[in-house]
């Protein structure tokens, strides 16, 4: 197989892949684990080239997640690019929803749901294709909790290559069809997400799947790193500086880590003066495996069969999860889990104070910003950012008959009297 | 009634209202029709004020449709504005499309879903809301078949405004939670839409909705201005030149005569070169009254009862619909109209070669103008835009059903060399 830096543009920091537990290096190729312990693999950069970006640097590029291309392994070149060009989504400001829930300082909403499939997922998937293409596949596959598939589904589409999807059978119905539209081989698995994941696994080194790419198994080590720019971005809206606070859902736990590492490289590179910043983790009660092991003192996650409403986040073994742990520790944040009740509230408590519609990972976000605040753990007198991930309509089940009309008339001026909308 | 001028920033170009019909003037103010006629109102500029407006200022302004307030009735000052800032909406290049159908030269879909509740609706609405806060208001109201509910409801959400919002009760699931979320007063009417908004123009007389604005009603002539945005941000998109031809689809159709019109205003602007551009019509076979009146060569547009599954075109009495066949036949363009199995097939062709996932109104849009190169009514060999004005998930319902899974399998390599998956 072909090295990403043999094939692609030489203006890309990335020099090696390196293993997060055994340090070794190996070459940017298309690998799921490290060959000496098997550990996770994370892409190396050259220090220097990272440390040299500027803002100004970012400020001249594109409106969405390529003006980040000099911290990102891949899309130095427009050219390479396989994309649907997400990014830049909006930051917006939760004065109403700051003032519900008791804090006192400014709170933001990161809200990815405004990108082209409407989850945070369409960056990680534009830096797995991309890579994909340096590396010279043209046909990709991935294992998916819904809001991946709908990206991976998509981005193939925009490009014409073949995309092999592969999905829990009892996934929402909206995310299983805003994955079909797009006419890729679409494989429902009787079982868990894990399950899916374990088959992949297995899939991805049986000869049919030879000339394909699986976003998050074998180049994913390219696909972790979009997550990055969600960190870029809210440094970059809040006008080139850290947030206090940050609330992130965690599924595998990489979203989490990535937006730390992004806050790390940016006062490395001198882009943002130096800040103490908090991290903190949101996980539903249904599949809390990070939430346990922070809550028990443990270093290590003990895998969970997941239940509860929020699919996207129903990873019992979740692969980031002891780096999660670090990352919550060191920079003194927490975890907390709320239940199914606590989320569908916290979808209404963010649409009514902000008019952000999140699916179910958002309002597990908001219900948990909610408890820290509660429990003292986050502090209501320092800046804070939550990040939702995804869009309400693809999990709209999630509070179908808890929501509705308010009222319902004939269409005449009796009808609206007798409903008492005159007064 | 406080007049806009005077309450709000004098930089506005805006000066009067003006029947469309017997050119009366009326002030700045709440008003949805001519005192004289009865006819429809339209914001009358400083024509002065409009033709000096340079690419420069607009490129200096945000990244949203704010940067076309030198062009807009309200807003141009920040703190004016009552928005979730829509626009700048990505402009795909959709090759893949263009070959699917036989046009040999550039097609672009303009993709209005990446607005933050995913329709175009968002640019009317906040222009109607910003304007209803220059008159006075703090309250707001509005008949929709959808997508102009969702964005009334969460505009209200994001600043605290009571907003009471009228539907047909059969509108789709997903349309009716993705208002109801927000917490609006939601009044759903047992009724097609042209009874709602019939309803809604003898409510807004009623001493109880005295201090409502309502947004498609008696602040509609700045509402409408919002769409204008789309064809500021189409001709900019392109590197600041017009397209040689538009397919735009029709409900009330004052999308399609504001792209019309804003292509005009840039030329005369001096913004872009001037160029004759051709403005196309699509309307869904189950509610075509314009396309019929088109075909038929009449000036007028008579009132049908709409069916089918397009339903956010379905207004059966459009109020702009003589205006459409006014820009349609001045332009040289023309007017189709598709059934509900083309919709369908054309929000799947949208998907499978874009990657967009369009509602109803898009697989119109995209079916349209297929069938108008099949007539040889549009050219082609010329740079052509269509608009894709909202979201599919919010009207999966059209393809539950026909889309789904390829492969259902057990969680086992067994399986998936059963389903034929390993060749």
């Amino acid at each position: 197989m072909t090295s990403l830096l043999a094939a692609q543009d030489t203006a890309s920091p990335a020099r090696v892949l390196r293993c997060r537990n055994c340090g070794a290096e190996f070459p940017l190729i298309a690998i799921h684990a490290c060959a000496e312990c098997f550990g996770p693999l994370e892409v190396g950069y050259d220090a220097d080239a990272l440390a040299s970006v500027t803002r100004e640097q970012i400020e001249a590029g594109p409106q969405n997640i390529w003006r980040y291309a000099p911290l990102l392994p891949v899309g130095q070149d427009p050219d390479d690019r396989v994309s649907l060009n997400p990014g830049l989504t909006p930051l917006v400001r939760a004065d109403r929803l700051a003032a519900a829930i008791g804090l006192n300082a400014p709170l933001w909403v990161k809200d990815d749901s405004a990108n082209p499939t409407h989850s945070f997922k369409d960056r990680v998937v534009s830096l797995a294709l991309t890579a994909a293409k340096g590396l010279g596949y043209r046909s990709v596959a991935c294992a998916s909790t819904g809001n991946l598939a709908n990206s991976v589904a998509a981005h193939a589409a925009r490009v014409g290559w073949q995309a092999t999807v592969f999905i829990p059978a009892d996934l929402e119905p909206s995310k299983i069809l805003a994955s079909a539209v797009y006419n890729p081989r679409l494989v429902a698995v009787d079982g868990s997400y894990d399950d899916v994941n374990r088959l992949t696994s297995e899939l991805q080194e049986d000869d049919a799947f030879e000339s394909t790419a699986f976003v998050n198994q074998n180049v994913r080590p390219y696909y972790a790193e979009g997550s990055k720019t969600l960190g870029y971005e809210v440094a970059e809206q809040l006008g080139w500086r850290l947030p206090a606070q940050v609330v992130v859902p965690i599924a595998s736990g990489s979203l989490l880590t990535k937006i730390d590492k992004a806050f790390g490289e940016l006062v490395k590179a001198g882009i943002v003066s130096d800040a103490d910043w908090k991290v903190f983790g949101a996980q539903s009660a249904g599949c809390s495996p990070v939430y346990t092991a922070f809550a028990e003192g443990h270093d290590v996650v003990r895998p969970v069969k997941p239940t509860g409403i929020a699919k996207s986040l129903n990873i019992g073994n979740p692969a980031d999860g002891p780096y999660v742990l670090d990352a919550v520790r060191r920079t003194g944040g927490s975890i907390a889990a709320v239940d199914d009740d606590d989320i569908r509230d916290g979808i209404r408590l963010l649409a009514e104070t902000t008019g952000i519609f999140g699916e179910t990972a958002g309002g597990v976000t908001v219900a948990v910003l909610k408890k820290l605040v509660e429990s003292g753990e986050l502090d209501p007198n320092a800046e804070t950012v939550i990040f939702n991930t995804g869009e309400g309509l693809k999990t709209a089940d999630a509070i179908e008959g808890r929501v509705g009309p308010t009222h319902r008339i004939a269409p005449s001026l009796r009808g609206a009297r007798e409903a008492g909308l005159l007064g």
